[in-house]
């Protein structure tokens, strides 16, 4: 039956927070000719042909007048990694565009970079929308990038997660009493790692390097000097020895060289094998968001982050805590 | 510096497409009091205060007029279960109401069910967008219920997956330059992996075993006899020693034993352990089901099945394919 109108507006924005919606920035230049741009999910496109688009600005927003002012904007459609920029541009004051690589677009309007999608506009209509302005623009130029959009969806930050097709097929349904079948998510985690592991294992096993070689080398390339103890921290999860075998044998082999207090360091040696391992590793990743899809990758990222830190028995930080030195040359 | 406008209506729409959106139904009433109904995903928020929403109709669309002349129009926003209904009414034709039930609202326009959120709006604004017509109307009631919503993404349906917490790290931009950062993909299957095989690896390594041993005595439960030939086919890509070692140190622990034609089979024991380990690796996806949520683990599963058809060198099948026994007693 619906409520009749709440007089609490919180209640209306969570039913609105419903309607996911991308994140876009919008910018131009304010008649004195500085930079102006605010966070904004209310834009939409209206038509193809003209081919237009809108979004609605408040008139309360500081940059209120200079976009209603303004001939030209650019709306930016964010990606899954330019969340640190929309809650930039979404607060007021200070300036929002230092330290910003801008790009010269079509019109005066400043362009963003590493965005989802761009829209350089000029203004057709400003119509009346309560306590905001509907801005309507002709697209005069766009272009498209294949990193995955950034997602605003009941209040909160989303990555869009493709539809699956049904997972089961009755086939699948009728395995899915066995204790061992394919759907066991350890199978699929495991299947997918070692799989990935395989396409590039040939650059670090071509040196009598084993798996675990390579995490050690991999933590080390990140932490170093570091000592067998922290690195048992770091890697006793993983199952591989941490017990000083690898870590001999490295040294045998002289990729890894070990002080006086017992502190172990990448030689040159290890740092060229483990950046070449690495980068055909990433390699990996980038042939994976041909063949998957950004979108796709970028949700299994997600998905992943939420398995680990669920799983995560309180393991040390790999990055941005504690001691840590670049790789020696 | 964008592409100025490209005459293929296709890429703009590709363009446009990058913008996540919600889909909703727009429902009302002709002159004559007949139904109408459409598909659309151009709904966005305007105001709170006055309370305004906007949808754009296509002036081309066949109930554009029972639209632009209708005094109220309810919006429902879809959930993840009304993708079918989201075709049916983005159709033309047809009586799309067929078979519905229907929920008296708080003006003579229809009501549907099972939405993620619905607003009953009274015209406000009727304002010239193009091709289409943008419709502002202002809300007079609203719901909203705790199904989640669909999404639509480039080009296709998709469901919203909250953005996860960094791993790591907080400084995620800076060491995004990096090679290895903590949104490598390989990194984070393998830490994924990784733990989630140490949340049961005790149920294995209590008898001596490792990581290489349960998955040569998992795919046994599965596959056996099977020759030594067989499995390295079937677990090589590990990267675990399948050249005999594990297998003769698991003969000498009796897990599993050899037959005259070089073929082996799990004893007693070793049935008794591998059901065990696999039991406690199910038991941590029921945990990870709890903790990550039900969705959020089928997506995964769907996810990790693409990354192993994207990688999968052309491995002999685990399931339902050659000669193949249920576990000896």
């Amino acid at each position: 039956m619906g409520q009749p109108l709440n007089p609490d507006p919180r209640a209306l924005r969570h039913a609105l927070g419903m309607f996911g919606t991308g994140v876009t920035i919008v910018t131009a230049r304010d008649p004195a000719g500085a930079l102006v741009g605010v966070t904004a999910s209310s834009f939409n496109s209206v038509s193809l042909d003209p081919p237009l688009v809108l979004w609605s600005v408040a008139r309360s927003a500081w940059s209120c007048q200079a976009f209603t002012q303004a001939r030209h904007w650019n709306v930016h459609v964010l990606s899954v990694d330019q969340e640190a920029l929309s809650n930039r541009f979404a607060r007021q004051g200070a300036d929002k565009f230092a330290g910003l690589e801008l790009e010269d677009g079509m019109t005066e309007a400043p362009l963003l970079r590493g965005c989802s999608a761009r829209f350089q506009c000029r203004t057709q209509f400003a119509y009346d929308g309560g306590d905001h302005v509907i801005l309507v623009g002709e697209v005069l130029g766009f272009d498209r990038s294949h990193h995955a959009p950034l997602l605003f969806v009941k209040g909160g930050y989303a990555i869009a997660n493709p539809r699956a097709p049904d997972v089961s097929t009755a086939a699948e349904a009728a395995v899915e009493e066995e204790l061992f079948n394919e759907n066991l998510l350890g199978f699929l985690l495991g299947r997918a790692h070692l799989l990935y592991m395989n396409a590039f294992r040939p650059t670090f096993a071509q040196h009598g390097l084993s798996d675990a070689d390579f995490y050690i080398l991999s933590l080390m390339s990140l932490r170093q000097p570091i000592s067998q103890v922290e690195l048992a921290e770091h890697l006793g999860f993983t199952g591989v020895d941490t017990g000083g075998g690898c870590l001999r044998q490295l040294e045998g082999r002289r990729l890894v060289a070990k002080d006086g207090q017992g502190l172990y360091t990448l030689s040159g040696d290890g740092l060229r094998v483990i950046v070449e391992a690495l980068a055909a590793c990433k390699a990996v990743q980038e042939d994976l968001v041909d063949r998957v899809g950004a979108v796709e990758v970028a949700s299994l990222r997600n998905l992943l982050k939420r398995v680990i830190l669920a799983t995560d028995p309180g393991l040390p930080k790999v990055w941005g805590q504690g001691p840590q030195g670049r790789p020696g040359s």
